[in-house]
């Protein structure tokens, strides 16, 4: 993008990467959360050691993972990283409570996933939780034994993958920054660590709900559906909206159809021949309306 | 054993399951640590989640993983599960003083192990914490996605395998039963926690310095080597002799002849052909030995 610059010049991009809230109710996205993550590498010894003949002396790559990670999220979700916070912009009462108009199905989706009870920052619902605030989740994490049965070793290498979602006004590199210096202080003398960003980074994204495309996209989808679109935002990442943000100047208006049951990114993914039409239908009502 | 008790009635065993202190310095071996363990499974989903739609308000199995983890063993080593060193026989003045006469080779050992510095329980020598201290391992752990690069998802579930090494006068059910208690009252309650201990278990075991079979056994390897033995103790577990003494009521002296860089345990685990002569010519003195 940044390379064809003048090419790409325009006034507005429009991504069909968004959804329909249901196929009743439209929605507009006005937020998306941005991302960065590293890779954690641990290591304590050239190989596994007896945990016999060693146990007692030998430092323990799995023991200074965990207590690497535990220091990074407290018990409730809270990220315990220095000035991780710093730059997130405060939620003021006036956004709250627009966000709090949204219905929120998340019980019901976490029912459904099989989640014994919600979990999170203390202080905020599950929506602001969700759209507004940022996380950090351990993606997954591996070192030493994982057979069947027992094996007595103190393993000499463990590691964990870590990613971060982010929201205005955090920098995806100043966070990895701080990740990392954060990982550096947190690691045991006697182990080596080593922490790999990864290159998949997103600036978080906004668009005024007030822009005029928003404007025109509410029209469209309330002649379409009979019903005015609900405003939202999106816990999810799309990273194209930030770089032409950056790169071009110009806003996207997410104007998509998916549906929520459709089995996104999964290999199964579908979706309704009526949400085709429906999308066909409100492309060609947007360009109008746009164009007026 | 316990169901041939009557077969195998008899004053003494004998185990060549043992080694050299080196080709020239013979040790008698006084104690072996015993054994426990459990893997941990948690469970916070049905499936993996995406970290985007459900992070801030799903909880996440890699960190209740931690959390728990975190809570059993502190940065030092110490353990710090309740109850787990009351039945630990205290080390005794005397005692100390005959393990420091001992020459402690584990800065060489761990050096050539590729290990930065030493680590362990605070309070106790090196030595005292790998002969006569107990010790609690992560021996792997593993949940989520460990792939090239990054994947966001909130893992549902995560994996531990744990095992201490015991001391008189512990008893590895004991000690299980306090893991196992550990652990479900440290486990979030917003994730499922099963604990499934391992069937490998042992008793910690000793045998009096003074036992007639050591005198023995000692006076033998002075004959051979020109030098009396060293009285060792060893940081891993050989279950038999704690069977043997609690089925049978006798006590088993170590007689072996292995040498350390012998890769014990590995595909290409050797003895040299010196050592196997050697010992021939032990074990016939020892009988002798113990005849009179």
């Amino acid at each position: 993008v940044e390379t064809n610059r003048d090419r790409l010049a325009c006034d507005l991009a429009v991504s069909a990467d968004s959804s329909q809230g249901s196929e009743d109710q439209p929605v507009l996205c006005e937020a998306l959360r941005g991302l960065c993550g590293l890779q954690i590498d641990v290591r304590s010894a050239s190989a596994d050691l007896h945990s016999g003949v060693m146990g007692g002396v030998a430092p323990n790559a799995a023991h200074a993972l965990v207590a690497i990670l535990g220091s990074m999220r407290d018990a409730e979700g809270r990220v315990l990283v220095e000035g991780f916070y710093d730059d997130v912009a405060p939620l003021g009462a006036e956004e709250r409570r627009a966000l709090a108009t949204v219905p929120d199905d998340t019980e019901d989706t976490a029912r459904a996933a099989g989640i014994r009870a919600l979990s999170g920052e203390p202080g905020f619902t599950p929506r602001e939780r969700n759209w507004a605030r940022p996380t950090l989740e351990v993606n997954g994490l591996w070192g030493g034994y994982a057979g069947e049965g027992l094996k007595t070793i103190i393993p000499c290498e463990a590691h964990a993958k870590v990613t971060c979602r982010l929201v205005p006004d955090q920098e995806p590199r100043r966070v990895l920054a701080l990740l990392r210096g954060h990982v550096e202080q947190h690691a045991p003398a006697e182990v080596e660590v080593r922490t790999v960003p990864f290159a998949g980074r997103s600036d978080p994204y906004r668009i005024p709900a007030d822009h005029p495309a928003m404007v025109a996209a509410g029209r469209v989808l309330t002649a379409l559906y009979g019903r005015a679109p609900l405003l939202v935002r999106s816990g999810a990442t799309v990273p194209l909206p930030a770089i032409l943000r950056r790169s071009l100047g110009v806003y996207t208006v997410g104007f998509g159809f998916g549906l929520r049951d459709e089995h996104i990114h999964a290999p199964d993914e579908f979706i309704r021949l009526a949400s085709l039409e429906k999308g066909r239908r409100a492309f060609c009502m947007l360009l109008e309306e746009l164009a007026r």
